[in-house]
């Protein structure tokens, strides 16, 4: 049932990575960055409570570094002020998207276009509610991250896969002429974009946006841009914002940003719906009157301390995930040469492929199960990423080092 | 179009109300409770950010106290943890409300029937998702917090309005009778339950609650209880937990509850979803897999705190609250003889009837929109409460008596 998949391993050559320099791993750039394993383990958060101690916990996408300083002192001054009540009917979060979007990617968003959300899935389940009727189809593009399929589903709409496409040099893409199929069938209305890719963290050229956008509009499908990765996008990688590359991609589509990846605040709960047509701002705009409110206060201001104060230590902590996803690829290629790795382009996600790995970790569908009983490490399982997942794990990268190497060491051990 | 409504005045006996000892409104024993004005206009919520600096805010159901110590520590804890992650699959929250639940209503909660929801509105939409088809109809006595006809509307159903009936002593109270026919009526699926009541902070009985559950059993209704201010029931009145007063009520019933309102932690985004058998269980074990990523991380160990090590902090906000209502009504005794008032059972809000009020904010159907205007005094406006609104005013009084010594004066003086 496996469909054929890449053989990619860190022996290939990486084409999208030409401008990645190797560091040395036995420097740890990233130290003062992360707190000591103890003090994780005191954190009470799904990554660090979900297993016991002897477990090296890789999975759920949190990142161990320590908050940012003016988020930090966002959040205090907040506590210090009793200023626990709902989030305001301002602008504030808008604007200072509009700020960092300008910085980071060049791209002008129009505050009046913005709508708050209390998450990223939250936003694309109410954004779909207003597109689809039961029994529409949501097209996806496999390996994807999980709750995709979870959130057409809500929405009384069937995911259709369509796997990224394989390339002769084993790298894997969108396949533009698959989902120009779909989006030529009935019954598609919209197509759910990870732009970058979890989890194999791909970044989508200005091209394949721009083609994309135009089978969209051509076959009147709305596209659903989930960006919440782009600003951990790593050296060498250029994200490109699906709005910003044509008017087809503005009359047909949504996209949905947050700071909750980019400066670890996944838990307090913020979101951006950005629109930059009136089109598809019409469907925002029939979102329940209650949205506002059913976003987190401390979450707004956390972001717009992230947006407004928070390019210096976003350098820092993309410098560390620049070094982690490099000294990754040399703990594999010589403790597990036969896993499958692509260093991502962005974000702190290795999808591992352990289809050639001998021994049980290699036979069965699921490593991570089976390295979690014998390596006492958690990765997530492939499995939730249907069947392009089988045999497959996913690493967070986002950790000291010294974690990386000791999981890479556990599970070279079990294997 | 205006119905007969009660002539509510602070003269007529509050026959639910016998325990309630005024207090000498000269002595303001919550000053340490409330920061001063200039401290409180530096907060970024919604209450404070959404007038400007010379309008005194009493709308949005914040509370102007200071935190509670142990959910101020536990959130510059998370802070100084960088523990912003997301919540965790645990059953910590299931069991902290199960010790407050027990210590402060008697009332015995199985951490197994307890879902961690986003907020309140939240948790009854999506309950209301699994229970209605487009087109049912959801009962609700009005007047009644405004977003529950959103909610309703949100899921594709018919809010039926079946207003609290009106006593000969001018006492208001739920409508069993009038419930009995709308639950017999075809269609009606649900009923949404305020208890206690916003905004006239009823406090419903045992033998009421008991009829109604009876009632929805024998028609197959649903109730869904909304129980967010229970924690600030005052003295007096005697909180009942829906699903504490019989098997009919634990088939029928879901019961909602947060910290937001008592500790107030609105903002921070965690409610939970109570159920006490397995029939209504099935419909929330149907809520989406990701539920619980969309709860506030930060929310769920404040509210943890909260019920863990908040009462102390709780007894002396209640205080606060009882010297306030009984402020309130000596104030408009002397300054405002002819608006209707009943000091509430429970929480923060008094609903306050203009309609005998000489002048114009007794002429308009809208005296907040007027006294917005002419005191520079905010309150939130009756109308959003449907018919049973019009010249009505809500008046959140969780501030210094100070404050709301000033208010009365100034909407006096616009009167
Ligand atoms: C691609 C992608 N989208 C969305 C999310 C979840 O975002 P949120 O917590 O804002 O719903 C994640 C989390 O890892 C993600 O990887
Ligand atoms: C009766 C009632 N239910 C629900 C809410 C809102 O709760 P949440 O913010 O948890 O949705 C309020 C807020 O004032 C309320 O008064």
């Amino acid at each position: 049932m496996t469909p054929p998949q890449p053989r990619v391993t860190p022996q290939q050559p990486h084409k999208t990575q030409p401008r990645v320099t190797p560091q040395p791993h036995h420097t740890t750039p990233q130290t003062h960055l992360v707190p000591p394993l103890p003090a994780l383990r005191g954190r009470r958060s799904a990554k660090w409570r979900s297993h016991p101690a002897d477990v090296l916990p890789l999975p759920v996408a949190e990142m161990d570094f320590v908050l940012a300083e003016p988020v930090a002192q966002a959040l205090r001054e907040a506590v210090d002020r009793s200023d626990t009540g709902y989030a305001a009917p301002t602008r504030d979060l808008a604007h200072a998207l509009r700020g960092y979007a300008r910085r980071a990617w060049d791209w002008t968003v129009d505050p009046d276009h913005v709508r708050t959300v209390t998450d990223v899935g939250l936003g694309i389940v109410e954004t779909l509610r207003r597109l689809v009727s039961p029994g529409d189809r949501v097209a996806v593009s496999p390996p994807v991250y999980e709750p995709f399929g979870w959130w057409i589903r809500e929405v009384g709409a069937q995911p259709v896969d369509v796997p990224l496409a394989t390339r002769p040099d084993g790298e894997r893409r969108l396949d533009l002429s698959a989902l120009e199929e779909t989006f030529a069938a009935p019954g598609t209305v919209a197509y759910l974009l990870c732009n970058p890719h979890n989890p194999l963290g791909l970044v989508h050229t200005r091209e394949e946006l721009t083609t994309l956008a135009e089978l969209a509009d051509q076959y009147g499908v709305h596209v659903l841009s989930d960006e919440i990765h782009a600003p951990l996008t790593l050296p060498g990688a250029v994200f490109v914002p699906f709005l910003s590359v044509s008017e087809a991609a503005r009359r047909r589509g949504f996209a949905f940003h947050s700071a909750s990846k980019g400066w670890n605040l996944a838990g307090l709960k913020a979101a951006t719906v950005v629109t930059a047509d009136p089109a598809p701002k019409r469907y925002v705009d029939r979102f329940s009157p209650h949205s506002l409110f059913r976003t987190g206060h401390l979450g707004v201001l956390a972001t717009v301390a992230a947006y407004e104060h928070g390019d210096a230590w976003l350098a820092e902590v993309v410098r560390a995930l620049d070094h982690n996803r490099v000294l990754l690829g040399e703990l594999l290629a010589r403790h597990l040469p036969t896993v499958g790795y692509r260093p991502p382009d962005a974000g702190f996600l290795a999808w591992l492929d352990f289809r050639r790995v001998p021994g049980a970790a290699g036979r069965g569908d699921d490593p991570a199960g089976y390295l979690l009983e014998t390596a006492r490490v958690a990765l997530t399982s492939g499995l939730g990423y249907g069947a392009e997942g089988r045999g497959f794990a996913r690493l967070n990268f986002a950790c000291a080092p010294d974690t990386l190497t000791e999981a890479v060491s556990r599970i070279a051990a079990a294997c």
